[in-house]
């Protein structure tokens, strides 16, 4: 009984990751609050995959990732999707590159959290406090993505996500592009994003056009050794283009309004110091519409890793919004509630 | 740690499908629509079995299977039921045969997808389309199966589903019976259900008497070596005998109604051709009704294997509906929205 | 892809439980009913869990539990939580005990159900059918538990949930405590759960101060050998303190009122018969207020083993209400519909 289902078991690897800590938020509308928070540097997750050997160096490949809440036990979403995280299954040459399908990270997401970001997109510095990342432009259904095979350093991917409406092969689709170049220390990603929003007519209801909501992330970081230095820039344009995460957070009588055009930047470090590692960063979402709703974001954390898998770590990061800005300080998983926040954790990988 | 958790890994086996590709389905009323879909062939799966050798030839087995859409990520039901597909436990025995209990496949659809159909209830060409298998034909909770051994290539399944509804031990139950043949080529299966659709008396609202659904199937396939053959011909009688997979796809000014009685027919092919093998049927749903809403599918694909788990295939079918009839070219996880519809895909098993 | 793959798969642990039968209650408003129910003994569920050796003694720990329903594969909660048994991540040391975080048991569920009763909260006879264990008296969210070492059979478990409410540290919150002691052949616990009721003020909405629910129970058993003997007696005071399983199952006229002052009482036995295990339990709850609402339950069961995995077994129960008192006789994972119910089933674990 041990060998045969042994080996059956060889076809898909079970992984995961469960984050959890306390999360401190000041600030907010309706007083601090304190809570148990799952997904504070990066979201609980429990995922199966696997990979198979075609031969000609060709492979089957499959990811199916669930992302829950290790606070209370429910899935990290509201529809009750079983694999939001990742779910996908395609084909990888060694030569021609990947080609995969099904819901998948938008390149401009990937930039962020692995490259421009030293808080990778999570814990009270995250740069998605600022950053444009809400809904679509960190997962897309529907997607096919291609990813280049990589050569001297350099790399490309393209992502292609179908709209689905009848009548219009336009209406909703997603593309994506990233090119990127690794080499020794330094690491450089360019990213863009585009979103229809357009919905095709349906019956007696006519079609909607509307602007696109265009993102392009420029991210690099270089390893100095003593200190890992972090950059992102980016460019947001258009309707939808940075989707605000809390609507009204400290409840102002004129609720802020989500930019239509912006500008975001990130710049911070990696040091390592003793055991573990000190992360530092400064973001700023520069609003370029009338209403300059601005805000600067400082960050710092340390992580004190108990082993490769399991590491505690502790961040605090404080927003200042200008002109009626609305921006919280979140965690990878929570938008937050106030403009400043701690957090006290551990994550197990698995 | 490693000889340890491998060995508890052993009382459980993880195994699943993972379907994805591209559908274009063409002639709905909203024009034609191109999608990433998931299950085209099967539906994407994710499940875990075991069995448990008790002695003198008597086992216990459990399946609980999980439905989900590798092109969101999506559960594959709209109650998030998370193993919809089939959840069950029971004993296995060598000479007394099995008895399980729980969400299980009806007798009816296993002939139609196994024996029947060459498209196994998948691809364009799914005979599914025209067949009567939506809703509890096809899976039924709170059921106990009894499936007998096989002697001399002749076996018998048994299905009792409980209504669970007080005051009436009658009222909602359903009923399936399988007879089956498989000997060298030749497989030939019968089966009936039959579905009370009776509703017990709840306080002062009363019960509710209707008609029963009643479908038979005589389901058969020949394997000539150069050619499989493959046939299959249906009765359905009563209230919701053959439901309609899609209300009015074509938009219709009289919406179609489902037929209260109707014979199904499908008749098809396998042929090995260079490394794949080539599916083609013709399918027909007569309408007995004084409606006469006819239809005519005819359907062809082929599957092309890149290793034992994995494929890739294309397949195309077209359907003819008659008198006002509104059926549509889905595949086995999608009812469909145009009267025909292409696929290109993979599927992997792991 | 063999030893890598296994490799990867020792950092966790799959393990469940399926348990499946047949269920017939009678004496409920609405008649009688037979149902295939999922979770009579003991909740079916999907696990997954791991532990990592950090050195000196100390470990990390993780676990998340699914319960489903075998009968008709849904999840076992009305909200789609996914681990909505247990999830939970944390640190074990030898020396210091453990501290977890997440959704964990109370220590006044664990005394009832492992130390109390001889059914285990399950079955028929599941005390649980009078004693106060609905919602967070069984499972808490945002949870901090730690257990401290055993030390010449003494332990002490201590649970902190934060309330996560804005404004309000006290708000929402609930405490947990337990005190046991395990040596030979006696097994004692006093457990403790206090619930603070308050919501904060969000906005204009002004708090909501009200009773907290406080339980004590002590429980405790005795291994005899030829009987096993087991006892538990618990204080249940102020609002929701003892919640109704079921609302009004015999349609009286007045429909039963949760008490806010109540004592529990149960008495019971597992006797070895044969290969298998005879239990017998007695159970009372004294309604303490001006209604008086009163009941007894009488049960017996009997497990059968097919192996250390898999057992089948029987119970029946019997409650009699007193002063328009309306407990109704269910299992370990349903509240029953009436004042008496048979069970035949299996369950097996892996």
């Amino acid at each position: 009984a041990f060998s045969a289902s042994a080996y059956a078991q060889s076809n898909v690897t079970i992984y995961g990751l469960v984050d959890a800590g306390l999360v401190r938020e000041s600030g907010g509308a309706a007083g601090s609050v304190t809570k148990v928070t799952s997904g504070i540097g990066g979201q609980s997750r429990l995922g199966f995959r696997g990979v198979e050997d075609l031969g000609n160096g060709l492979q089957a490949v499959f990811t199916l990732e669930n992302g829950f809440k290790a606070d209370d036990g429910t899935m990290d979403n509201t529809t009750s999707a079983l694999f939001n995280r990742q779910a996908y299954v395609g084909l990888k040459s060694k030569e021609l590159g990947q080609l995969t399908l099904g819901r998948q990270y938008t390149m401009l997401y990937n930039a962020l959290s692995k490259v421009a970001d030293p808080f990778g997109a999570g814990y009270a510095g995250s740069t998605k406090n600022l950053f444009a990342t809400a809904g679509a432009n960190t997962r897309v259904s529907n997607a096919l993505v291609y990813a280049s095979p990589v050569v001297s350093g350099f790399s490309a991917e393209l992502l292609y996500a179908l709209g689905e409406q009848a009548g219009s092969n336009k209406a909703g689709r997603q593309i994506g592009l990233g090119l990127g170049y690794a080499q020794g220390p330094l690491n450089v990603t360019l990213a863009h994003n585009k979103r229809n929003q357009d919905t095709a007519a349906v019956g007696t209801t006519p079609a909607v056009i509307r602007d696109e909501a265009k993102n392009t992330l420029l991210a690099a970081n270089y390893d100095f050794k003593v200190v890992k230095a972090y950059f992102g820039y980016a460019w947001n344009k258009g309707l939808n283009s940075s989707p605000l995460p809390v609507a009204n957070a400290f409840g102002f009588r004129v609720a802020p309004v989500a930019s239509t055009d912006s500008n975001d930047l990130v710049a911070g470090v990696n040091v390592p110091v003793g055991t573990g590692n000190l992360l530092a960063s400064y973001s700023r979402k520069d609003d370029k519409t009338v209403r300059n709703q601005d805000a600067d974001q400082w960050a710092v954390g340390y992580l004190y890793p108990l082993s490769k898998r399991t590491s505690t770590y502790v961040a605090y990061a404080r927003i200042k919004n200008k002109n009626g800005a609305g921006y919280t300080v979140g965690n990878n998983n929570e938008a937050g509630s106030g403009d400043s926040a701690f957090n006290l954790g551990i994550r197990h990988a698995f």
